[in-house]
C-alpha cells in the first residue's frame, strides 16, 4: 500500500469517509507532493446534509411549507432475501412514507390511480421526499398515491438498531440487491393491503436512487411498469465511461463561465499546499478561511474547497435552491463573478476562498466555518461501506481539469477497504449484476418504459444514459440542467427548458399508464 | 400439525424427502383414511437417477457412445453474491463442462461462434449434459461452444464439502438467486478468459433448469441474449395455475389411451389400503409386488405405483428412451395395453402392478423391486430443501383424477419444513422475485428472445407458458410431446412433429444470433 499521512485518518469524520478512501487509493501524480491529496466523492452521501430542509408544498405551487406532506409507516422486512440461513429471517422495521392526498382510490368499476414510488437512496427518506417536489406536483394529474421507501441501513431503517454499523457482520447486508428486493416485497405487500393488486406502479429515483429505479424496472418489471431515473450514473462503472469525465465536466462548467475563473482555481492547490506546509502557514490560512478552529492539515482546506466547487457544479440550478446548501440561481456563474471581480494582482487563495464561501455561506449567517470535523444527523455515512463493496466507480483527475491530477487503482482501493472494514470490493459486480457494458445494444430489444434524464451541467451526467436506447427507453437531456433538477418542485422562475423537460416526462408517463390500462382491458376480455 | 405415521419418517430415504413433505402437508381428504397418503413429487430431483446413463453421440447421429463428450472444469465461485458478511466471500469449487469440438473460435475478422450454456438444475451436471443431446446436435450448425454449468449444492459443486447438507447454516446458500448469479459470474469470466467478450450467449434449460434459463434471460439480459426453456413450469406458483392441473393432466394421459385403464388405476388405491392394513396383507402384497424385502408400510406400495404412473406420463416419449427409466415408445399406451389385456374379472392390484412394472422393469432385468429404501448416487436430494424454502408449488389432487384426492396447505408445509430443516418457506417469494402473475401482460412489452417449449403429454406443461407472449417471447407447444422431449438427441424414429419443433427452435435461435450480429455491426459503425 502506498504511503499516506496516517494521522489524516483520525481527523476525517465518518461523514467524509469516502473522501479518505478515494484519496488513499489514488496514486500520487507525477510531480505532486508525497502527501496525498484527497479526491472528494461527489456523491450526495458524502455531503453534509442540508441545514434547512424545506418540505415542498402539497398543492404543487412550489411554495415551501413547514408541514410534512407525508405520513411515516413501518414494514416488517426480512434481512436477507437471497439465503435461508438462520440469520436471514431476522426482521427489521423498514420505514416508508405515504401521501394519499391526490390518490384516486378504487371505487366500483373505476380503476385505482397509480402508485408513484420513490426508491430511496443513501440517506434519510424524509430528506429525499422533501427534495422530490416533482412527484407532488404531478400527483394530482395522475390521481397517484405517493410512496417513498427508505433504503435499508439509512435513516430509521436500521436492521441491527444502533449496532447496524458495527462491523461487516451487520453492514454486510447493506447492498443494492437486498434494497431492490426490499422495494419489491414492500410494494407488493402494500398493493395487496390496499386491495389494488393491479394498479400500475412507476418508480422514481434521483442519483443513486435513480440507479436503483432503473435497475428495479429491469429486474422487477412485474412490480414496476415504468421508471424515471434522474441523474442516474449507471454507466460510471468499469471502463464504460472515461474515468476522467467527472472532474473534466466540473472543470468545463467553470471554464464555460470564465477562463480566468478556471485558471485561478486550477492554480490555487499548489499555493495552498506550499503555504500550509508548516504550523505558521496553517495558522495564517485558518484565519483566511475563517475556520472556527485552527486547521491542522492543509488537506482539510483543499477538501473544503474541492467540495464547494464540485457540489456547486452538481447543483448549478437555474433558480435559487436549497438541496445541498442554500445557493443562488446559477451558482457557478456567481462563483466565477466573485473571482473575476478581484483585481488581477490579488492573492489566488483569497479569490478561491471567496468563491468557495458562496457554497457554504450564501445566506451570510456563518460566522466561521467548520473546516475540520462535522456531524451526520441524517445517517448518510453508509455510502462509505457501499463504496467499499459494490459501488466501485473509478475516477481519475486529468491534468486538463482544474483539480490536481490523480489516478485510481483497484488494488489500492481494495487494500484501503480491507483496512477500514475488513472486506474487499467486488470490482466488477455491478456490471455483472445489472449490466451497463454495451447498454445501447443490450437494451435495444429488451426492456421498456424507462426515462433517463440528465442535465449536462451535472458532472454525473457523463456516467448516465444520454441517448435513446429504444422507442421506450428514452434519454431526456438538457444542456443547462444540473443534478436531478427535474425532480425539484416547479417554481415560477423555472426556465422554459426545464418546464419542457418535465412536460415531456409527464407525457411519457401518461403514455405508459394509458398503454397499461389498455393492455389490462384487452387481457381481461 | 396434522397427525401422521411418525415411523414413516424413518423409512423414507433422503432421496424421497419431497414425497414425505408433500404427504405431510396435504390435508386429509374427506372420507380418506386417517393415515396420510403420500403425494409423490413429480420433479426429477425426487427420482431415482437413471441406471444406465448414456452419453449422446458428439456427431449428432443420436447413436449413444460411452465416451464423455465434454471435459470437466472448476471455477472459484463466491458463496454469497448478495451480502458482504465475512462468510460471503468463502469460495467454493464450481463445476462446469465444456465441449469445443464444434466451436468456431475467433480468427482475424471472423466473429467467434456463440456460447450455448446449459443452466444446470437439481442434480449432477453430467446427467443433464448426457440427456441434452439437442445442444450437441445443433452445435455444428452454429459453431457453438457448449457449456454445462452445475447448480450449486449438486453433483460436485458443494460449497461446504461433505458438510454442505449438514444444516440450514450451510444449506441456506442453496437458492435459485445465488445459482443465477453463479451462472452470470462464471459465463462472464469464461468469455473474458476465452477473449470473446462479445460472443452471443444462449442459455438452455429443461424442467427446473428451464425455469432458471428463462429467469436468467429476464434478470441477466446483458449476459444471455436468448433462452430456450423446455418444460419450464414457471407458472406453477401461487394461484397462477390451478392446483389440480398437474394430476389431472397425468390422469388425462391415461384416460386418453383407455377409459378402462384410467378406471382400474383409480380403483386400486382403496383396495391396496384395505389389503395392506395388517401384516398378513402386507406380506401377501410384498409377494404380489415382488418386493426384495417385505414391505412395512402400505404407503410405500402406493408411492411406488404413483411414481410409476406419474413419471411415465412425464416421459411419455414417442420413441424408446432412457431418461428416468428405460422405457419403450409411448409408455402410457403400453401400460394401458397391459391393463386392458387382463380378463375383466382379474384382480385390480395385479393389473395396476403389471402396468407399474413397465416403468421399473421394461428391460426385464429386475429380479425384485426395492419398494422401500434406495440410494442417491447423483446427489439429487437438495430439492427437498428447495421445496421447503423457495419452490412452493401448491398441488391438489382432485376427485376427478385417477389418484386419491388430497389437498395442499401452506401452513402444514411450513410446519413440516420447520420440523425437517428449522426454516420456514417464503410462500410467495418466487413470484415476487421472478414474476409470473399476469405474465402475458407484464412481458408483452418487456423482454425478448425466449422460447418456452412444452409437450402437452407432460403434466408439467400446465404450469408452463403455452401461448406466445410477444413476437420474440414464443411458446412452442406440441400436443404429443412430453417432458423436455425437444432437448433429447434426435433419432431416426422421431415423429415429424418433434423434428418440426426442433427445426423451429433452430430457426428462432438463428434469428436471434443474426440480429445480434447485425446490431453489433451497426453499433460499431
Amino acid at each position: 500500500m502506498a504511503p499516506r499521512a496516517a494521522s489524516l485518518h483520525a481527523v476525517v469524520p465518518a461523514l467524509l469517509l469516502v473522501l479518505l478512501l478515494l484519496a488513499a487509493s489514488a496514486p500520487a501524480p507525477a510531480g505532486a507532493s508525497s502527501r496525498r491529496r484527497s479526491t472528494p466523492s461527489p456523491f450526495p452521501a458524502a455531503l453534509a446534509p442540508p441545514r434547512y430542509p424545506v418540505a415542498p408544498a402539497a398543492d404543487g405551487s412550489g411554495n415551501a411549507t413547514a408541514a410534512k406532506p407525508f405520513t411515516a409507516h413501518y414494514f416488517p422486512q426480512e434481512l436477507d432475501h437471497f439465503t435461508f440461513t438462520p440469520n436471514s429471517s431476522r426482521v427489521f422495521s423498514h420505514k416508508y412514507l405515504l401521501n394519499d392526498t391526490f390518490w384516486r382510490k378504487p371505487a366500483g368499476a373505476a380503476a385505482a390511480g397509480p402508485l408513484f414510488v420513490y426508491t430511496g437512496n443513501e440517506g434519510d427518506i424524509e430528506w429525499f421526499a422533501t427534495n422530490t417536489g416533482f412527484m407532488f406536483d404531478i400527483a394530482p394529474r395522475f390521481g397517484a398515491l405517493l410512496v417513498f421507501i427508505e433504503h435499508r441501513f439509512y435513516g430509521e431503517s436500521m436492521p441491527f438498531g444502533n449496532d447496524s454499523y458495527k462491523s461487516a457482520d451487520t453492514l454486510g447486508y447493506l447492498t443494492s440487491t437486498q434494497a431492490l428486493a426490499d422495494f419489491a416485497i414492500l410494494i407488493t405487500s402494500l398493493k395487496s393491503n390496499l386491495s389494488v393488486p393491479d394498479a400500475p406502479v412507476v418508480v422514481f429515483g434521483g442519483s443513486y436512487g435513480g440507479m436503483l429505479a432503473s435497475w428495479f424496472r429491469l429486474k422487477y418489471p412485474h412490480v414496476a411498469m415504468g421508471a424515471v431515473a434522474s441523474s442516474a450514473p449507471i454507466l460510471q462503472f468499469d471502463d464504460i465511461t472515461p474515468w476522467t469525465s467527472f472532474y473534466d465536466a466540473v472543470s468545463e462548467d467553470f471554464k464555460s463561465e470564465s477562463l480566468n475563473c478556471f485558471t485561478v482555481i486550477k492554480s490555487v492547490w499548489n499555493v495552498l499546499d506550499a503555504r500550509g506546509s508548516n504550523a505558521t502557514g496553517l495558522l495564517a490560512l485558518s484565519k483566511t478561511f475563517r475556520a472556527c478552529k485552527t486547521v491542522q492539515y492543509v488537506d482539510s482546506l483543499s477538501n473544503w474547497m474541492w467540495t464547494a466547487f464540485t457540489y456547486t457544479a452538481m447543483t448549478d440550478y437555474p433558480t435559487p435552491a436549497d438541496f445541498l446548501e442554500n445557493l443562488p440561481a446559477y451558482p457557478v456563474k456567481e462563483m466565477c463573478k466573485i473571482i473575476d471581480a478581484f483585481p488581477a494582482g490579488a492573492d489566488v487563495v483569497d479569490k478561491a476562498f471567496a468563491a468557495a464561501s458562496l457554497y457554504y455561506n450564501y445566506t451570510g449567517d456563518q460566522k466561521c466555518f467548520k473546516v475540520e470535523g462535522g456531524d451526520d444527523p441524517h445517517g448518510l455515512n453508509g455510502w462509505g461501506w457501499q463504496a467499499c463493496t459494490e459501488m466501485i466507480m473509478p475516477m481519475n483527475v486529468s491534468s486538463e481539469s482544474m483539480f490536481p491530477p490523480s489516478g485510481f487503482s483497484y488494488e489500492e482501493r481494495s487494500e484501503e477497504c480491507v483496512e477500514s472494514y475488513g472486506i474487499r470490493p467486488r470490482d466488477h459486480w455491478i456490471t455483472t449484476e445489472y449490466g451497463g457494458t454495451k447498454i445501447y445494444q443490450v437494451l435495444k430489444r429488451f426492456g421498456s418504459n424507462i426515462i433517463f434524464s440528465n442535465g449536462m451541467r451535472d458532472p454525473w451526467s457523463r456516467g448516465g444514459v444520454l441517448k435513446n436506447i429504444s422507442s421506450s427507453i428514452i434519454a431526456l437531456v438538457t444542456e443547462e440542467g444540473a443534478h436531478h433538477l427535474d425532480f425539484r418542485s416547479a417554481t415560477k422562475e423555472d426556465p422554459d427548458w426545464v418546464v419542457e423537460q418535465r412536460r415531456q416526462e409527464v407525457e411519457i408517463i401518461q403514455g405508459w399508464i394509458d398503454q397499461y390500462n389498455q393492455d389490462t382491458a384487452e387481457m381481461s376480455q
